[in-house]
């Protein structure tokens, strides 16, 4: 029976989820996919912290490459900051030829086309579900789906605070008290920032660009419309169109030339998109025989994000175990 | 290179339109998955019939026996009827430890069970992801998400006649223009009673338990509900409650009670599922950690069909090529 050990980097609300999940299913999975599963060590940048989740048994160390070391598989939930650093770590890990999974979608959309040239060239396994779309399987729908046709656009809502903001913001809400309300359920970070200036859109706007349709967009040539750019007016306007104001997000293959909009705009009340409440995503894929197929759930927490990360941790063993 | 031969049972539209796409993407499909990818032999009921496909570099015989019987790959595109014979095929391929791709969703709600046991004691590989919500790739969702989490119902529309008709009725068509133009445009068969009275969105909802939860409920127990129990009063009481009529599948897991249910219900207009029009499916799975997940895309027509049957075909080499 193979030994598979696993490296986690960073135990915050994501990654303690995550280690939840290993605990309570990893015997069983042991079991099923014939092969000896633990965790090996953990990388947090403060090993003294008091935490909310049982770490007794685990070895913690605030050296990111010492953690990686000895795993086989190298599981990512870093979080926002630190981009730069996050990609050296994943690079490393990668020429190591670890399986690295990934939850960080800014490195992962900044240095896309570098992760993944190195993935290849290094002939590991690589899996990023976590990055876009909260629990929306997208990279197991991306990779399996539509092998005998191409997909022109990718399109839809892949950002929770912004979603629940406007939808606030459409019930008369003012931009302030309705990100006050997204604070207070957890919908919005307390520098909302990336959220509702479209910078996390774009980021996942990139990805998905990249592994559907195999291009990187340079993020730095992308402005995305913040949704502080509308007014009341415009809502009034929406309404007496029958529409509604949702934070849209777009990637469109032209025969070879790729645009991407990332902000605000009206879609008719009875469309699919205005359908999309509060802190859930959609995800539509427009390809040649199959027309728009769309893939909706929810876009932020721990446990949709941990679940993602669990399932791209069992196809990894899957890939791995011979 | 390993050899790989399919047999085709079945060159209705939807078995032409895969031989379309085998044609199209079988010498890329080797190169990259490193097969010799053929078809061998294909089964149809009438060998001297003209054919929109061009079929003079294929083996056409009408014994189905004789078709499987040198493939590795078994393609079932045998339509609705004749149930009894298609498990009889389907049976007797995977205990010759071929792989079967089923596209007839009537056979495998009634013979599921069977049909999944004996692939479990052949050890060999099966796939279905035509059978169930036309393009939306819901086997790969199913198996490859939620791994630390627990199904607990399964709904949503995987009509499209039935949906199409309820959007006409809706805006005031009578049911049997509303089931004119469906015919019309290819939403309707000329036989539409499996569609209408439910049937159809019963053996799916059968088959999305069996695969999404592991029970495969028995179809004589469950009665669907016509959609042509509908009134236009009903229509006028759902538009006063700003409702949308929508034909409505729902399987259900209470502590290991399943509930089963299928039929014409009222859902609010802003709601995921009031957004599903005309021809289209939603499936949406609701799961303990993750919440609601939908999966929506074209429920009807040969190509989004093909197309799913050319992504199980892929999956399935991948599985067998070593």
């Amino acid at each position: 029976m193979k030994n598979i050990k696993i490296s986690l980097l960073g135990l915050g609300v994501v990654g303690s989820k995550l280690l939840d999940y290993v605990r309570e299913n990893g015997s069983e999975l042991s079991r099923r996919l014939e092969v000896q599963l633990s965790i090996d060590k953990v990388f947090v940048r403060d090993v003294a912290k008091r935490r909310a989740v049982d770490v007794s048994d685990l070895i913690l160390t605030n050296d990111p490459y010492e953690a990686v070391k000895d795993g086989d598989i190298v599981v990512e939930c870093l979080g926002g900051s630190g981009a730069q650093q996050t990609r050296e770590i994943v690079l490393s890990a990668i020429k190591a030829q670890k399986a690295v999974i990934m939850s960080s979608k800014k490195c992962l959309a900044l240095y896309g086309r570098e992760i993944t040239d190195a993935v290849r060239e290094n002939q590991t396994y690589f899996r990023y579900d976590a990055t876009v779309g909260g629990c929306i399987p997208v990279s197991s729908v991306l990779e399996s789906m539509g092998k005998c046709e191409k997909i022109n656009k990718i399109y839809g809502i892949c950002n929770a605070t912004s979603n629940y903001i406007l939808d606030e913001m459409q019930n008369n809400s003012t931009y302030a008290s309705a990100l006050q309300k997204a604070k207070e359920k957890g919908f919005a970070e307390n520098d909302p920032g990336d959220d509702v200036d479209g910078f996390d859109a774009l980021y996942k706007s990139v990805i998905l660009a990249g592994f559907g349709m195999g291009h990187w967009i340079d993020c730095d040539t992308i402005a995305p419309t913040s949704i502080k750019s509308i007014t009341a007016e415009d809502f009034c306007k929406a309404r007496q169109k029958e529409s509604a104001i949702k934070p849209i997000f777009s990637v469109e293959n032209k025969d070879g030339r790729y645009s991407c909009f990332v902000g605000p705009s009206a879609v008719s009340r009875d469309s699919i998109l205005a359908s999309v409440k509060g802190s859930n995503n959609m995800i539509v894929i427009s390809s040649s025989e199959s027309g728009e197929r769309a893939f909706y759930g929810q876009g932020a927490g721990a446990k949709p994000t941990a679940s993602a990360m669990f399932d791209d941790l069992v196809k990894t063993i899957k890939e791995i175990r011979h």
